[in-house]
């Protein structure tokens, strides 16, 4: 019986490494069906990962989850789009006109948006969970972007979202964000945990120019000289130059990790949840699925320090939840793979040398 | 309206470059949607040349046509599987318990298979269209493959494909192939096309050991000498070194590219299938979408000489169609974009300095 509320640290003394049998059971099975030896590639270690994790063989309900939040550091010119399009957005989630929902529904998922900490009342809105932990922020030029406890509560937020779906018999789900300026805080966390000169890991976000290229990266090494947040304290990375969003998904990760619910990340902001949440638990990785290969230059760094190797390389830089939806296609069709392809034994195909 | 038949001739006077005055087209609508321009990467492509080449928006009935043929050159030992594999295979196409089954029903597809020179009398069997040139090619160790009459009979079989499933109401087609021993003509069209010795796009197929990988090399390389093509001229190089399978998907890309439907390429010997179209018609590849990156060496030199860069690459090495099945759900979701993807005056969200 799953409890109703994890804390972070009754989430983190659950998360246990995924059982090295149950993956080489699953292969075994692969290897018996008639193809060549490893033919399916990549296919392959998704359907052995999927199906030790969770012990299922399909999905029957999946979620991607796009976290929203604002930033104050938006004040500093670090985004090529205005703020008000976070809440405007929002309302376009709710109203399935974004790109997360073309390939959300493209792949037979839902589109939830959680908010932990738009600058904006919503109400009640149908399709998004309130977590919201503030109004957006605080700029992190001018001190630090939330207090720890903040940083804990959406840890916590996004924790519980995995034990609730999960109890609700969600099997996969994936991570997406929106939040303008939320590239900057996201390079910030891959600086401090890959550690990595800002420069390294800053790029051009939404499509800014040049001289915002500049602003930005000025307003994170700022940043992170004012804070100081130490690295081998992933929730004070978080707290000093992080955002709710990405508190969100790395709590998300976490829980997901606790109930043993696979987890499609989707780009360069969900990976700096990922990131954060690997340094809370070091077998917290072995439950997500890197989504895809995103342009924003810090990513393969992030991808690295968490050993994962993404499913897709589309050049897409968007967010939202846009790569992990994809993912989650690549996922089924893995497991569509291993219920339906028939063994040597059954089809009656001759087995070849490579065994 | 369509002829019922076309031949090669025919079918190459009708190829045309794709509009680019459609390609900005589409783009044009693409860069409306309330987005960062751009941020969708190469999904933006790939709606872009699916409309621009067909004139649609949408996918109603999609078609993996599976290729099967046999080879006399397995007599040299160039497989890690007995060539009794290839008829046991094609009944497993139809009984759906193969691959390229499993990921043709994830996309939605149908499975076809088409005998195009299988060692084996299938009688009348549902889902396999009978295209059979001979049973199975010559050896070309010991002399050319085909005649040169085989080969266009072969390559007009497969552009009659295309006139006959477009006729049909099929919108979106993909090659597939099954053939023990054909990464072994594979290699000697890529050797021949790229200008490559033999063992720069060699390399193990299902999955041969070291002994058989030198057997399979010098069964290419006497092969080469033996029948002497020319490089200039991609019938001779077909009907000398090539295979019947072959020369029917190089028949459907050529037909595609006549009628303008557009189709997904697989991988390693599917694109040898494409080279040969392409050295028949320049503009053939203008119509293709190269699905995924094969483990096999010698595609991405393949690859190379048509201009194409492959959607996915995900370590598969199977052929079948299983490759380009998943690149049709890619071609099908980035039409989802295009059709439901508000613009910003639709959503209300404000535009960014990106424009």
């Amino acid at each position: 019986m799953t409890e109703t509320r994890l804390t972070l640290d009754r989430c983190l003394a659950r998360i246990q490494a995924v059982d090295p049998a149950a993956l080489e059971s699953v292969q075994r099975r692969i290897d018996s069906q008639a193809k060549p030896i490893g033919s399916m590639g990549r296919l392959e270690e998704l359907a052995r990962r999927y199906v030790a994790i969770s012990g299922r063989e399909d999905i029957r309900r999946k979620i991607v989850f796009t976290f929203a939040g604002d930033h104050g550091v938006t004040e500093e010119g670090v985004s090529a789009f205005p703020k008000e399009v976070t809440p405007q957005m929002v309302y376009n989630f709710v109203d399935k006109g974004a790109c997360v929902n073309a390939l959300a529904s493209h792949v037979g998922a839902e589109v939830i948006v959680v908010d932990m900490g738009v600058d904006h009342d919503f109400g009640t809105l149908p399709g998004v969970i309130d977590c919201k932990v503030a109004r957006g922020t605080a700029n992190f030029t001018k001190g630090p972007a939330m207090s720890r406890e903040q940083a804990v509560q959406a840890l916590e937020a996004g924790i519980n979202l995995a034990v609730r779906f999960k109890e609700q018999g969600v099997d996969l789900v994936a991570t997406g964000d929106m939040g303008i300026g939320n590239t900057s805080p996201s390079s910030a966390i891959a600086a401090l945990i890959c550690g990595l000169p800002p420069e390294k890991v800053t790029h051009r976000g939404t499509g800014i120019d040049d001289e915002g290229l500049c602003r930005k990266l000025s307003a994170i090494v700022r940043g992170l000289e004012l804070n100081r947040p130490d690295p081998k304290d992933a929730i004070d990375v978080l707290a000093k130059v992080g955002g709710f969003e990405i508190a969100g998904i790395a709590g998300l990760v976490l829980g997901c990790a606790a109930v043993r619910l696979p987890v499609v990340v989707d780009g360069f902001i969900s990976t700096a949840g990922a990131l954060i949440a690997h340094e809370l638990h070091p077998h917290a990785r072995d439950y997500l699925f890197a989504a895809h290969q995103s342009v924003e230059i810090g990513h393969r760094h992030m991808l690295a320090r968490l050993g994962q190797s993404p499913m897709l390389d589309l050049h897409m830089r968007l967010g939202e939840g846009t790569g992990s939806a994809l993912g989650m296609g690549l996922i089924e069709a893995s497991l569509k793979l291993l219920r339906e392809v028939r063994t040597f034994g059954q089809s009656g195909v001759s087995e070849g040398s490579d065994r």
